[in-house]
């Protein structure tokens, strides 16, 4: 079964909202097998709202609406639908008497606006508010529409949400016979173009009800695999054979096959093993330290970390040899690597990262340029010994896209040199 | 003039991304009179694509398409509209010279499938992309459809930001005879039901051809004032008066009438005072020192940061008294007073300001909830006396939302403190 989502709203198409309703939509359609081939935003005039539902109901089977669901002059939807179906409205009880209740509790009296918001269309499913005052409704178009569907939700997120999880998604899983299963294949350290070539033998054999779609992001790119069929048992079967091929092929590049962050994986494995970490950050600017504290219970390995932007600070709070910096430069290995073994000495933690790089716009040289950054990692050996190692890498970007990569580097090498520990 | 945005993409329709890229366009196209009409997301299906460029064209003088531009197989937007207007493709030399120098820098070799990047519909306008491989393109669609326009770019944000603003809006302002101005008016410290009622007087005397829109952000709400028109210089003087109006009923939340973000203005304003800056964070950890550094040539007033989570990183690094942290907590002004404090004198900056909380989701207590933040502010007098004055506030969001709303509060006092110094 396929839908359409159409969101109405003139702040939508000023590029004034962005919008989340729809997305938050396909993947609840998506959960019980019903796919978004189309995503529409139009206006709130009710000509462009009849024309955007006459061209989704002539392509599919479900079209949803959100916005213009309300007591104000903008919200134009259940008319503009009402004179396309040909329909009147009839008061539902329940919904006014929701509304009412809302607005006795809050002193304010009960006007005919408010019996407005509770009317809704002939012949239609109510779809109850909990959160808000609208109802919405799922209209069963006739025969003239192929008994196509029409669903009318406020565009508020919060109510349009619980609205779908209460009554529209039980009430289409009844209508649909398919089922979809999608896994992401989260990799780190690897573009587009190398991932596509090394997993080549699995697109290539991929069976025809999965598909593959690549979400590149700042700093790397991510996998889906979606798997659709009529038995959940088979679907579930062939998605994992699917994303266990995937990494057997990229297994090196390959950090999770959940929707995990970096950092994620990284506080995981640190606390799973019970090591503390402290991070020194010259390019990066604090971003290492802020990605790795987004993750709730960081606290329990994450001790502490610190800027060193000028060298007088690489020096004092760090132990950097002024001569090393002197012979080598700022952004150098050997000044990262310093930094990462400063860094692991003076906090006691057990494994510790350093950058050191030029972000941008300014600060390139011929021999250096903007983009370059040096990480370096250390750690205790078990007899106590202090192993560091750093890497030069080069990226391509602007100051922001540079610190998000450069940070992505000081967290691969990291996790790197955990998994191999 | 009227354009269609078309956003190609199956994770898109999936909803495992959220569409930015849309928004952004439609105000970059509304700023040159340019209003988006519709807002369309379809598959990476061939079929599909030319299906949705054709009704577009129908419609609308301008079509923009985003994604299915790159390397990979399912990139197929060039082909799909090379297949429509019957025109084949031609390489574009800068291009492919551009993409080959990325990949000898990364020391990767040149392949086949890089050449396909750089290759261009005939009798298009190249739209050079300056932070990534493939090239976007602007094509005159020709007498059969009425010599509207197609424009081709990828669909990673920040290339196609980038290739908006360096080619495509100028190339449309030539082509466009109306005028739009927007101004933001960018607020901190203050809520939008507040900032509501205190420009009420504006809102109730607005002129026409302006319109007020509230955009509200995880840390808190900015104005857009936008104003149409024929006449540009009408246009620019409705705009301004509207502008200075809200200034003057708001100035002490305003802090910039132009698209800056609040640590742009700090890292400016300390420049400009040359000024000196260094950051203690332990609830940040380590945001506040990343969204200073995120600002081009900060490297010139900040020196250096730390992220002392632990309290014995909080004694050694700051030399936070440890009396104080049994008798007050870690969360407290009196910490938050010693950090900045601190942080003043070891780094010897002229500003130095302190942050210390709970960020959540766990850490809480009835007396210091999720969401408590001390903030406190350290700078030296003329005469050298230490000036240090900590604050405590109260927010409510999930840990990155606090994180976020504590480093702008942090951000804020800094700002307020150098704005009356």
């Amino acid at each position: 079964m396929n839908a359409t989502i159409i969101s109405i709203g003139d702040e939508l198409l000023k590029g004034h909202r962005i919008n989340t309703n729809a997305p938050f939509m396909a993947r609840e359609l998506g959960a019980i097998g019903i796919s978004a081939s189309r995503i529409v935003t139009c206006s709130d005039d009710p000509r462009d709202i009849a024309d955007a539902v006459l061209s989704a109901l002539a392509g599919t089977e479900v079209v949803l609406m959100t916005g213009g669901l309300g007591p104000t002059s903008d919200d134009r939807t259940r008319r503009a639908v009402q004179e396309l179906l040909g329909r009147g409205v009839v008061l539902d009880e329940d919904a006014f008497e929701r509304i009412a209740d809302i607005f006795h509790r809050g002193g304010r009296p009960v006007s005919e606006s408010m019996k407005e918001q509770a009317m809704v269309i002939e012949e239609s499913v109510t779809v109850p508010n909990p959160v808000g005052t609208a109802p919405g409704m799922i209209i069963d178009c006739g025969s003239r529409f192929d008994h196509r569907h029409l669903v009318l939700l406020p565009g508020v997120p919060v109510e349009m949400e619980a609205m779908m999880k209460g009554t529209v998604i039980p009430f289409f899983a009844q209508l649909s016979h398919s089922f979809l299963r999608h896994t992401p294949v989260m990799t780190v350290g690897i573009g587009e173009t190398q991932l596509s070539a090394m997993i080549a033998p699995v697109e290539e054999s991929l069976p025809s009800g999965t598909t593959l779609s690549y979400l590149p992001h700042t700093a790397g790119v991510s996998l889906m695999v979606s798997t659709r069929g009529s038995s959940l048992e088979e679907v579930d079967e062939e998605n994992r054979r699917v994303v266990e091929h995937i990494v057997s092929k990229a297994r090196s590049y390959v950090y999770a096959t959940s929707e995990m962050t970096l950092e994620e994986v990284v506080v995981g494995t640190l606390l799973e093993n019970k090591l503390t970490v402290a991070v020194a950050e010259s390019c990066t600017g604090g971003l290492v330290s802020s990605r790795l504290t987004d993750v709730p219970g960081s606290s329990g390995c994450f001790l502490q970390g610190v800027v060193t932007y000028s060298n007088e600070a690489k020096c004092a709070l760090l132990g950097v040899d002024r001569v090393t910096l002197e012979q080598h430069g700022a952004v150098s290995e050997p000044v990262a690597a310093e930094m990462a073994r400063g860094c692991l000495l003076g906090s006691g933690v057990d494994i510790a990262v350093a950058t050191t790089g030029i972000a941008g716009p300014g600060g390139g040289s011929p021999q250096k340029p903007v983009g370059t950054v040096c990480v370096a990692v250390a750690s205790k050996s078990p007899e106590g010994t202090v192993l560091v190692e750093a890497k030069t890498f080069s990226m391509n970007g602007d100051r922001r896209q540079n610190k998000i990569r450069f940070s992505e580097a000081a967290l691969r090498e990291l996790f790197f040199r955990l998994k191999h520990a």
